[in-house]
Protein backbone atom coordinates (compact mmCIF):
# COMPACT_ATOMS: atom_id res chain seq x y z
CA UNK A 1 0.00 0.00 0.00
CA UNK A 2 1.25 3.50 -0.83
CA UNK A 3 2.18 5.61 2.17
CA UNK A 4 -0.58 8.11 3.08
CA UNK A 5 0.19 11.49 1.58
CA UNK A 6 0.87 13.12 4.92
CA UNK A 7 3.86 10.86 5.56
CA UNK A 8 5.44 12.03 2.28
CA UNK A 9 5.27 15.62 3.50
CA UNK A 10 6.61 15.02 6.99
CA UNK A 11 10.22 15.75 6.05
CA UNK A 12 9.40 19.26 4.84
CA UNK A 13 7.27 20.07 7.91
CA UNK A 14 8.14 23.17 9.95
CA UNK A 15 5.25 23.16 12.39
CA UNK A 16 2.43 21.14 13.93
CA UNK A 17 -0.92 22.38 15.20
CA UNK A 18 -2.78 20.25 17.69
CA UNK A 19 -6.43 20.27 18.49
CA UNK A 20 -6.88 19.79 22.23
CA UNK A 21 -10.08 18.07 23.42
CA UNK A 22 -10.16 14.55 22.00
CA UNK A 23 -6.49 14.70 21.03
CA UNK A 24 -4.72 15.63 24.26
CA UNK A 25 -7.43 14.63 26.70
CA UNK A 26 -10.95 13.31 26.99
CA UNK A 27 -13.47 15.65 28.57
CA UNK A 28 -15.39 14.29 31.53
CA UNK A 29 -15.90 14.46 35.27
CA UNK A 30 -13.43 16.72 37.07
CA UNK A 31 -12.22 18.31 33.84
CA UNK A 32 -11.19 15.17 32.01
CA UNK A 33 -8.26 12.79 31.72
CA UNK A 34 -5.22 12.74 29.41
CA UNK A 35 -5.40 10.33 26.47
CA UNK A 36 -2.69 7.70 27.06
CA UNK A 37 0.59 8.75 25.51
CA UNK A 38 -0.44 12.34 24.76
CA UNK A 39 1.46 14.05 27.60
CA UNK A 40 4.66 12.33 26.45
CA UNK A 41 3.89 13.03 22.77
CA UNK A 42 3.62 16.78 23.42
CA UNK A 43 6.89 16.65 25.33
CA UNK A 44 8.62 14.93 22.39
CA UNK A 45 7.25 17.42 19.87
CA UNK A 46 8.46 20.29 22.04
CA UNK A 47 11.93 18.76 22.17
CA UNK A 48 11.99 18.40 18.36
CA UNK A 49 12.86 21.02 15.75
CA UNK A 50 9.16 21.52 14.93
CA UNK A 51 7.16 24.54 15.97
CA UNK A 52 4.10 23.65 18.00
CA UNK A 53 0.83 25.45 18.59
CA UNK A 54 -2.52 24.43 20.05
CA UNK A 55 -5.78 25.36 18.43
CA UNK A 56 -9.08 24.77 20.21
CA UNK A 57 -12.71 25.74 19.86
CA UNK A 58 -13.04 25.38 23.63
CA UNK A 59 -15.40 28.06 24.94
CA UNK A 60 -16.37 26.66 28.32
CA UNK A 61 -13.55 28.42 30.17
CA UNK A 62 -11.20 31.35 29.78
CA UNK A 63 -7.98 30.49 27.99
CA UNK A 64 -6.04 30.94 31.24
CA UNK A 65 -8.20 28.52 33.23
CA UNK A 66 -8.25 26.07 30.36
CA UNK A 67 -4.46 26.04 30.04
CA UNK A 68 -4.10 25.66 33.81
CA UNK A 69 -6.30 22.56 33.63
CA UNK A 70 -4.09 21.05 30.93
CA UNK A 71 -0.97 21.86 32.97
CA UNK A 72 -2.45 20.05 35.95
CA UNK A 73 -2.90 17.01 33.69
CA UNK A 74 0.84 17.17 33.03
CA UNK A 75 0.94 18.87 29.62
CA UNK A 76 3.86 21.17 28.77
CA UNK A 77 1.77 24.05 27.52
CA UNK A 78 1.52 27.82 28.02
CA UNK A 79 -1.17 30.43 27.31
CA UNK A 80 0.52 32.18 24.34
CA UNK A 81 0.74 28.87 22.46
CA UNK A 82 -3.01 28.35 22.65
CA UNK A 83 -5.46 29.83 20.14
CA UNK A 84 -9.12 29.86 21.11
CA UNK A 85 -12.18 31.63 19.69
CA UNK A 86 -13.07 34.05 22.49
CA UNK A 87 -10.01 36.33 22.29
CA UNK A 88 -10.40 36.31 18.49
CA UNK A 89 -14.04 37.31 18.85
CA UNK A 90 -13.18 40.11 21.27
CA UNK A 91 -10.71 41.51 18.73
CA UNK A 92 -13.35 41.45 15.97
CA UNK A 93 -16.02 43.06 18.16
CA UNK A 94 -13.71 45.91 19.15
CA UNK A 95 -12.43 46.43 15.62
CA UNK A 96 -15.96 46.75 14.27
CA UNK A 97 -17.44 48.65 17.23
CA UNK A 98 -19.95 45.91 18.00
CA UNK A 99 -21.82 45.41 21.27
CA UNK A 100 -22.69 41.75 21.76
CA UNK A 101 -25.55 40.01 23.47
CA UNK A 102 -23.71 36.98 24.87
CA UNK A 103 -25.01 33.44 24.97
CA UNK A 104 -21.88 31.72 26.24
CA UNK A 105 -20.81 29.52 29.12
CA UNK A 106 -20.67 31.39 32.46
CA UNK A 107 -16.99 30.55 32.80
CA UNK A 108 -16.07 32.27 29.53
CA UNK A 109 -17.93 35.52 30.23
CA UNK A 110 -14.82 37.13 31.80
CA UNK A 111 -13.07 36.98 28.39
CA UNK A 112 -15.61 39.59 27.24
CA UNK A 113 -15.20 41.90 30.25
CA UNK A 114 -13.55 44.62 28.19
CA UNK A 115 -16.34 44.72 25.58
CA UNK A 116 -19.27 47.14 25.75
CA UNK A 117 -22.48 45.13 25.94
CA UNK A 118 -25.34 47.62 26.48
CA UNK A 119 -27.89 48.07 23.69
CA UNK A 120 -26.56 45.07 21.75
CA UNK A 121 -26.23 45.13 17.98
CA UNK A 122 -25.08 41.54 17.50
CA UNK A 123 -25.18 38.15 19.21
CA UNK A 124 -22.22 35.95 20.14
CA UNK A 125 -22.84 32.29 20.93
CA UNK A 126 -20.36 29.81 22.33
CA UNK A 127 -20.60 26.32 23.73
CA UNK A 128 -23.06 27.38 26.40
CA UNK A 129 -24.09 23.78 27.19
CA UNK A 130 -26.78 23.78 29.92
CA UNK A 131 -27.25 27.52 29.36
CA UNK A 132 -28.79 26.70 25.96
CA UNK A 133 -32.24 26.73 27.55
CA UNK A 134 -35.31 27.59 25.50
CA UNK A 135 -35.52 30.92 27.31
CA UNK A 136 -31.89 31.88 26.62
CA UNK A 137 -32.01 30.84 22.98
CA UNK A 138 -35.25 32.77 22.58
CA UNK A 139 -33.69 35.88 24.15
CA UNK A 140 -30.78 35.70 21.65
CA UNK A 141 -33.30 35.22 18.83
CA UNK A 142 -35.27 38.28 19.92
CA UNK A 143 -32.14 40.43 19.85
CA UNK A 144 -31.28 39.19 16.36
CA UNK A 145 -34.77 39.56 14.94
CA UNK A 146 -34.97 43.08 16.32
CA UNK A 147 -31.91 44.21 14.35
CA UNK A 148 -32.23 45.63 10.87
CA UNK A 149 -29.74 43.02 9.70
CA UNK A 150 -29.24 40.14 12.15
CA UNK A 151 -25.55 39.71 12.98
CA UNK A 152 -24.58 36.43 14.63
CA UNK A 153 -21.10 35.28 15.63
CA UNK A 154 -20.59 31.64 16.48
CA UNK A 155 -17.51 30.48 18.40
CA UNK A 156 -17.05 27.39 16.27
CA UNK A 157 -19.50 25.36 14.24
CA UNK A 158 -18.93 21.91 15.76
CA UNK A 159 -21.83 19.50 15.89
CA UNK A 160 -20.98 17.55 19.02
CA UNK A 161 -18.14 16.44 21.24
CA UNK A 162 -17.55 13.44 23.43
CA UNK A 163 -17.79 13.88 27.20
CA UNK A 164 -17.56 10.90 29.50
CA UNK A 165 -19.51 8.09 27.88
CA UNK A 166 -21.71 10.12 25.55
CA UNK A 167 -21.83 12.74 22.82
CA UNK A 168 -22.90 16.28 23.68
CA UNK A 169 -24.33 18.88 21.33
CA UNK A 170 -21.90 21.65 20.44
CA UNK A 171 -22.39 25.30 19.53
CA UNK A 172 -22.78 24.68 15.78
CA UNK A 173 -26.15 23.09 16.35
CA UNK A 174 -27.46 26.24 18.02
CA UNK A 175 -25.82 28.36 15.34
CA UNK A 176 -27.88 26.48 12.73
CA UNK A 177 -31.00 26.95 14.83
CA UNK A 178 -30.57 30.73 14.99
CA UNK A 179 -29.51 30.96 11.34
CA UNK A 180 -32.76 29.28 10.33
CA UNK A 181 -34.88 31.34 12.73
CA UNK A 182 -33.48 34.64 11.43
CA UNK A 183 -32.73 33.83 7.76
CA UNK A 184 -29.11 34.73 8.28
CA UNK A 185 -25.68 33.16 8.10
CA UNK A 186 -23.42 33.29 11.13
CA UNK A 187 -19.84 34.48 11.03
CA UNK A 188 -17.80 31.65 12.51
CA UNK A 189 -14.93 32.62 14.82
CA UNK A 190 -12.63 29.67 15.54
CA UNK A 191 -12.08 26.51 13.53
CA UNK A 192 -12.77 25.97 10.62
CA UNK A 193 -12.64 29.70 9.74
CA UNK A 194 -9.56 30.20 7.52
CA UNK A 195 -8.76 33.51 9.23
CA UNK A 196 -8.46 31.64 12.52
CA UNK A 197 -6.01 29.03 11.17
CA UNK A 198 -4.11 31.80 9.39
CA UNK A 199 -3.49 33.58 12.71
CA UNK A 200 -1.83 30.45 14.05
CA UNK A 201 0.32 30.10 10.92
CA UNK A 202 1.28 33.78 11.15
CA UNK A 203 2.30 33.28 14.76
CA UNK A 204 4.54 30.35 13.76
CA UNK A 205 5.83 32.32 10.77
CA UNK A 206 5.42 29.44 8.32
CA UNK A 207 3.35 28.91 5.16
CA UNK A 208 0.45 26.43 5.26
CA UNK A 209 2.13 23.71 3.19
CA UNK A 210 4.78 23.40 5.90
CA UNK A 211 2.20 22.86 8.64
CA UNK A 212 0.25 19.80 9.78
CA UNK A 213 -3.01 19.88 11.73
CA UNK A 214 -3.88 16.93 13.97
CA UNK A 215 -7.43 16.72 15.27
CA UNK A 216 -10.34 14.45 16.11
CA UNK A 217 -12.93 16.52 14.23
CA UNK A 218 -12.84 15.55 10.58
CA UNK A 219 -14.71 18.56 9.28
CA UNK A 220 -13.51 21.37 11.53
CA UNK A 221 -9.92 20.31 12.25
CA UNK A 222 -8.90 18.28 9.22
CA UNK A 223 -11.15 19.78 6.54
CA UNK A 224 -10.63 23.32 7.85
CA UNK A 225 -6.84 22.94 7.77
CA UNK A 226 -6.93 21.43 4.29
CA UNK A 227 -8.92 24.39 2.95
CA UNK A 228 -6.05 26.60 4.16
CA UNK A 229 -3.45 24.48 2.35
CA UNK A 230 -2.24 22.45 5.34
CA UNK A 231 -2.20 18.69 5.65
CA UNK A 232 -4.76 17.31 8.08
CA UNK A 233 -4.56 14.07 10.03
CA UNK A 234 -7.38 12.61 12.08
CA UNK A 235 -6.79 10.73 15.33
CA UNK A 236 -9.04 7.79 16.18
CA UNK A 237 -9.70 9.21 19.65
CA UNK A 238 -12.18 11.75 21.01
CA UNK A 239 -15.23 12.22 18.83
CA UNK A 240 -13.79 10.10 15.99
CA UNK A 241 -16.30 7.70 14.52
CA UNK A 242 -15.48 4.95 11.96
CA UNK A 243 -17.95 6.52 9.51
CA UNK A 244 -15.60 9.57 9.34
CA UNK A 245 -13.32 7.50 7.11
CA UNK A 246 -16.02 7.38 4.42
CA UNK A 247 -17.19 10.99 4.75
CA UNK A 248 -18.81 12.31 1.55
CA UNK A 249 -16.78 15.52 1.27
CA UNK A 250 -13.75 15.49 3.60
CA UNK A 251 -10.90 12.99 3.37
CA UNK A 252 -8.07 13.21 5.88
CA UNK A 253 -4.49 13.06 4.60
CA UNK A 254 -3.97 10.30 7.12
CA UNK A 255 -5.41 8.48 10.12
CA UNK A 256 -3.57 7.51 13.28
CA UNK A 257 -4.83 5.66 16.32
CA UNK A 258 -3.84 8.48 18.63
CA UNK A 259 -1.51 11.44 19.04
CA UNK A 260 1.34 9.26 20.34
CA UNK A 261 1.27 7.25 17.11
CA UNK A 262 1.25 10.42 15.00
CA UNK A 263 4.26 11.86 16.84
CA UNK A 264 6.11 8.53 16.66
CA UNK A 265 5.60 8.44 12.89
CA UNK A 266 6.59 12.09 12.41
CA UNK A 267 9.75 11.90 14.48
CA UNK A 268 10.80 8.55 13.02
CA UNK A 269 10.42 9.83 9.45
CA UNK A 270 12.47 12.87 10.39
CA UNK A 271 15.15 10.67 11.96
CA UNK A 272 14.62 12.06 15.46
CA UNK B 1 -54.42 48.60 -9.73
CA UNK B 2 -55.47 45.14 -10.94
CA UNK B 3 -57.40 43.08 -8.40
CA UNK B 4 -55.14 40.56 -6.62
CA UNK B 5 -55.39 37.16 -8.24
CA UNK B 6 -57.16 35.56 -5.32
CA UNK B 7 -60.19 37.83 -5.77
CA UNK B 8 -60.56 36.60 -9.36
CA UNK B 9 -60.82 33.05 -8.12
CA UNK B 10 -63.30 33.67 -5.31
CA UNK B 11 -66.36 32.91 -7.42
CA UNK B 12 -65.19 29.40 -8.23
CA UNK B 13 -64.23 28.62 -4.61
CA UNK B 14 -65.76 25.58 -2.93
CA UNK B 15 -63.85 25.62 0.33
CA UNK B 16 -61.73 27.66 2.71
CA UNK B 17 -58.99 26.43 5.06
CA UNK B 18 -58.10 28.62 8.00
CA UNK B 19 -54.92 28.62 9.99
CA UNK B 20 -55.76 29.14 13.66
CA UNK B 21 -53.16 30.89 15.85
CA UNK B 22 -52.58 34.39 14.49
CA UNK B 23 -55.72 34.23 12.33
CA UNK B 24 -58.48 33.33 14.78
CA UNK B 25 -56.75 34.36 17.99
CA UNK B 26 -53.53 35.69 19.44
CA UNK B 27 -51.69 33.37 21.81
CA UNK B 28 -50.89 34.77 25.23
CA UNK B 29 -51.66 34.65 28.92
CA UNK B 30 -54.59 32.41 29.82
CA UNK B 31 -54.66 30.78 26.38
CA UNK B 32 -55.00 33.91 24.27
CA UNK B 33 -57.66 36.27 22.96
CA UNK B 34 -59.73 36.27 19.76
CA UNK B 35 -58.58 38.64 17.03
CA UNK B 36 -61.32 41.29 16.63
CA UNK B 37 -63.89 40.21 14.05
CA UNK B 38 -62.67 36.62 13.77
CA UNK B 39 -65.42 34.94 15.81
CA UNK B 40 -68.04 36.63 13.62
CA UNK B 41 -66.07 35.89 10.44
CA UNK B 42 -66.04 32.14 11.18
CA UNK B 43 -69.77 32.29 11.87
CA UNK B 44 -70.38 33.97 8.50
CA UNK B 45 -68.24 31.43 6.61
CA UNK B 46 -70.15 28.59 8.28
CA UNK B 47 -73.44 30.12 7.19
CA UNK B 48 -72.21 30.43 3.59
CA UNK B 49 -72.16 27.77 0.88
CA UNK B 50 -68.40 27.26 1.35
CA UNK B 51 -66.88 24.27 3.07
CA UNK B 52 -64.68 25.19 6.01
CA UNK B 53 -61.80 23.41 7.70
CA UNK B 54 -59.15 24.45 10.20
CA UNK B 55 -55.53 23.52 9.79
CA UNK B 56 -53.02 24.15 12.56
CA UNK B 57 -49.50 23.17 13.49
CA UNK B 58 -50.46 23.57 17.14
CA UNK B 59 -48.67 20.94 19.20
CA UNK B 60 -48.90 22.37 22.69
CA UNK B 61 -52.19 20.64 23.51
CA UNK B 62 -54.29 17.69 22.39
CA UNK B 63 -56.70 18.52 19.59
CA UNK B 64 -59.63 18.11 22.00
CA UNK B 65 -58.26 20.57 24.57
CA UNK B 66 -57.23 22.99 21.86
CA UNK B 67 -60.70 23.00 20.27
CA UNK B 68 -62.32 23.40 23.70
CA UNK B 69 -60.19 26.53 24.23
CA UNK B 70 -61.35 27.99 20.93
CA UNK B 71 -64.97 27.19 21.78
CA UNK B 72 -64.58 29.05 25.07
CA UNK B 73 -63.39 32.07 23.07
CA UNK B 74 -66.69 31.88 21.17
CA UNK B 75 -65.62 30.14 17.95
CA UNK B 76 -68.08 27.82 16.19
CA UNK B 77 -65.71 24.92 15.76
CA UNK B 78 -65.64 21.16 16.35
CA UNK B 79 -62.88 18.56 16.63
CA UNK B 80 -63.45 16.76 13.29
CA UNK B 81 -63.03 20.06 11.41
CA UNK B 82 -59.55 20.59 12.85
CA UNK B 83 -56.41 19.07 11.32
CA UNK B 84 -53.29 19.06 13.50
CA UNK B 85 -49.93 17.27 13.22
CA UNK B 86 -50.04 14.89 16.20
CA UNK B 87 -52.87 12.61 15.00
CA UNK B 88 -51.22 12.58 11.56
CA UNK B 89 -47.90 11.59 13.15
CA UNK B 90 -49.53 8.82 15.18
CA UNK B 91 -51.01 7.39 11.98
CA UNK B 92 -47.60 7.40 10.27
CA UNK B 93 -45.83 5.82 13.25
CA UNK B 94 -48.35 2.97 13.45
CA UNK B 95 -48.36 2.40 9.70
CA UNK B 96 -44.57 2.08 9.65
CA UNK B 97 -44.21 0.22 12.95
CA UNK B 98 -42.07 2.99 14.48
CA UNK B 99 -41.41 3.53 18.19
CA UNK B 100 -40.75 7.22 18.88
CA UNK B 101 -38.64 8.99 21.44
CA UNK B 102 -40.85 12.02 22.09
CA UNK B 103 -39.64 15.58 22.56
CA UNK B 104 -43.00 17.31 22.68
CA UNK B 105 -44.98 19.54 25.01
CA UNK B 106 -46.24 17.72 28.11
CA UNK B 107 -49.82 18.56 27.19
CA UNK B 108 -49.60 16.79 23.81
CA UNK B 109 -48.07 13.57 25.15
CA UNK B 110 -51.53 11.95 25.60
CA UNK B 111 -52.04 12.06 21.80
CA UNK B 112 -49.27 9.44 21.62
CA UNK B 113 -50.68 7.16 24.36
CA UNK B 114 -51.53 4.40 21.90
CA UNK B 115 -48.04 4.28 20.39
CA UNK B 116 -45.34 1.86 21.57
CA UNK B 117 -42.37 3.87 22.82
CA UNK B 118 -39.86 1.41 24.31
CA UNK B 119 -36.53 0.91 22.55
CA UNK B 120 -37.13 3.90 20.24
CA UNK B 121 -36.15 3.78 16.57
CA UNK B 122 -37.07 7.36 15.67
CA UNK B 123 -37.54 10.79 17.27
CA UNK B 124 -40.64 12.99 17.12
CA UNK B 125 -40.31 16.66 18.02
CA UNK B 126 -43.13 19.16 18.45
CA UNK B 127 -43.37 22.67 19.80
CA UNK B 128 -41.95 21.65 23.17
CA UNK B 129 -41.22 25.26 24.21
CA UNK B 130 -39.60 25.30 27.69
CA UNK B 131 -38.99 21.57 27.36
CA UNK B 132 -36.40 22.34 24.68
CA UNK B 133 -33.68 22.33 27.32
CA UNK B 134 -30.09 21.44 26.47
CA UNK B 135 -30.52 18.15 28.27
CA UNK B 136 -33.70 17.16 26.43
CA UNK B 137 -32.36 18.15 23.02
CA UNK B 138 -29.18 16.21 23.75
CA UNK B 139 -31.20 13.14 24.75
CA UNK B 140 -33.07 13.28 21.43
CA UNK B 141 -29.76 13.72 19.61
CA UNK B 142 -28.27 10.68 21.34
CA UNK B 143 -31.21 8.52 20.25
CA UNK B 144 -30.83 9.71 16.66
CA UNK B 145 -27.07 9.34 16.50
CA UNK B 146 -27.36 5.83 17.93
CA UNK B 147 -29.58 4.67 15.06
CA UNK B 148 -28.11 3.20 11.92
CA UNK B 149 -30.04 5.78 9.95
CA UNK B 150 -31.34 8.71 12.04
CA UNK B 151 -35.10 9.14 11.54
CA UNK B 152 -36.55 12.44 12.74
CA UNK B 153 -40.17 13.59 12.48
CA UNK B 154 -40.94 17.26 13.06
CA UNK B 155 -44.48 18.41 13.82
CA UNK B 156 -44.21 21.48 11.60
CA UNK B 157 -41.20 23.48 10.49
CA UNK B 158 -42.24 26.97 11.67
CA UNK B 159 -39.52 29.36 12.75
CA UNK B 160 -41.38 31.36 15.39
CA UNK B 161 -44.80 32.49 16.50
CA UNK B 162 -46.10 35.52 18.31
CA UNK B 163 -47.15 35.14 21.94
CA UNK B 164 -48.11 38.15 24.00
CA UNK B 165 -45.72 40.94 23.09
CA UNK B 166 -42.87 38.87 21.68
CA UNK B 167 -41.85 36.24 19.18
CA UNK B 168 -41.13 32.72 20.39
CA UNK B 169 -39.00 30.08 18.69
CA UNK B 170 -41.00 27.31 17.08
CA UNK B 171 -40.25 23.64 16.44
CA UNK B 172 -38.61 24.20 13.04
CA UNK B 173 -35.61 25.81 14.68
CA UNK B 174 -34.95 22.69 16.75
CA UNK B 175 -35.60 20.53 13.71
CA UNK B 176 -32.78 22.36 11.91
CA UNK B 177 -30.54 21.94 14.95
CA UNK B 178 -31.02 18.15 15.01
CA UNK B 179 -30.79 17.88 11.22
CA UNK B 180 -27.39 19.54 11.34
CA UNK B 181 -26.21 17.53 14.34
CA UNK B 182 -27.09 14.21 12.69
CA UNK B 183 -26.56 14.94 8.97
CA UNK B 184 -30.16 14.07 8.25
CA UNK B 185 -33.32 15.63 6.91
CA UNK B 186 -36.47 15.52 9.00
CA UNK B 187 -39.82 14.33 7.72
CA UNK B 188 -42.23 17.18 8.38
CA UNK B 189 -45.70 16.23 9.59
CA UNK B 190 -48.11 19.18 9.45
CA UNK B 191 -47.94 22.31 7.33
CA UNK B 192 -46.30 22.82 4.82
CA UNK B 193 -46.14 19.08 4.00
CA UNK B 194 -48.28 18.54 0.87
CA UNK B 195 -49.62 15.24 2.26
CA UNK B 196 -51.02 17.16 5.23
CA UNK B 197 -52.84 19.74 3.09
CA UNK B 198 -54.05 16.95 0.81
CA UNK B 199 -55.77 15.21 3.73
CA UNK B 200 -57.77 18.38 4.39
CA UNK B 201 -58.73 18.67 0.71
CA UNK B 202 -59.72 14.99 0.65
CA UNK B 203 -61.90 15.54 3.71
CA UNK B 204 -63.66 18.46 1.95
CA UNK B 205 -63.85 16.43 -1.26
CA UNK B 206 -62.65 19.28 -3.47
CA UNK B 207 -59.63 19.78 -5.75
CA UNK B 208 -56.91 22.26 -4.70
CA UNK B 209 -57.80 24.94 -7.24
CA UNK B 210 -61.22 25.30 -5.61
CA UNK B 211 -59.71 25.87 -2.15
CA UNK B 212 -58.26 28.94 -0.47
CA UNK B 213 -55.85 28.89 2.48
CA UNK B 214 -55.78 31.88 4.83
CA UNK B 215 -52.87 32.12 7.27
CA UNK B 216 -50.43 34.41 9.01
CA UNK B 217 -47.35 32.32 8.14
CA UNK B 218 -46.19 33.25 4.65
CA UNK B 219 -44.00 30.20 4.10
CA UNK B 220 -45.89 27.43 5.86
CA UNK B 221 -49.51 28.48 5.31
CA UNK B 222 -49.44 30.49 2.09
CA UNK B 223 -46.43 28.95 0.36
CA UNK B 224 -47.35 25.43 1.46
CA UNK B 225 -50.90 25.79 0.10
CA UNK B 226 -49.64 27.27 -3.17
CA UNK B 227 -47.32 24.29 -3.71
CA UNK B 228 -50.43 22.09 -3.53
CA UNK B 229 -52.26 24.19 -6.13
CA UNK B 230 -54.40 26.26 -3.77
CA UNK B 231 -54.55 30.00 -3.53
CA UNK B 232 -52.97 31.43 -0.40
CA UNK B 233 -53.81 34.71 1.32
CA UNK B 234 -51.84 36.20 4.20
CA UNK B 235 -53.49 38.12 7.04
CA UNK B 236 -51.65 41.07 8.54
CA UNK B 237 -52.21 39.69 12.05
CA UNK B 238 -50.33 37.18 14.21
CA UNK B 239 -46.74 36.69 13.18
CA UNK B 240 -47.13 38.77 10.00
CA UNK B 241 -44.25 41.17 9.45
CA UNK B 242 -44.16 43.87 6.72
CA UNK B 243 -41.01 42.27 5.28
CA UNK B 244 -43.16 39.22 4.35
CA UNK B 245 -44.56 41.26 1.45
CA UNK B 246 -41.11 41.35 -0.15
CA UNK B 247 -40.13 37.75 0.59
CA UNK B 248 -37.52 36.38 -1.85
CA UNK B 249 -39.34 33.15 -2.75
CA UNK B 250 -42.98 33.21 -1.59
CA UNK B 251 -45.59 35.70 -2.81
CA UNK B 252 -49.08 35.51 -1.40
CA UNK B 253 -52.01 35.63 -3.82
CA UNK B 254 -53.36 38.43 -1.67
CA UNK B 255 -53.02 40.31 1.62
CA UNK B 256 -55.82 41.30 3.96
CA UNK B 257 -55.65 43.20 7.21
CA UNK B 258 -57.38 40.39 9.09
CA UNK B 259 -59.72 37.44 8.73
CA UNK B 260 -62.83 39.64 8.97
CA UNK B 261 -61.68 41.59 5.92
CA UNK B 262 -60.94 38.39 3.99
CA UNK B 263 -64.39 36.98 4.71
CA UNK B 264 -66.07 40.30 3.87
CA UNK B 265 -64.32 40.33 0.50
CA UNK B 266 -65.09 36.68 -0.24
CA UNK B 267 -68.77 36.88 0.63
CA UNK B 268 -69.26 40.21 -1.16
CA UNK B 269 -67.67 38.89 -4.37
CA UNK B 270 -69.93 35.85 -4.14
CA UNK B 271 -72.99 38.06 -3.61
CA UNK B 272 -73.67 36.72 -0.12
Amino acid sequence: MAAPSWEDSVKSLKGVILDMCGVLYDAGEGGGTPIPGSVEAVKRLKASDLKLRFCTNETQATREKFVAKLQRMGFLISVPEVFSPSPAAVAILKERGLRPHLLVHDDVVPEFDSVEKTNPNCVVIGDAAEKFSYQNLNAAFRVLVGLEKPLLFSLGRGKYYREGDGLNLDVGVYMKALEYACDTEAEVVGKPAPTFFQKVLDDMGIPPHEALMIGDDLVNDVGGAQVCGMKGVQVRTGKYRPSDEKHPTVMADGYVNNLAEAVDTILKLRGQ
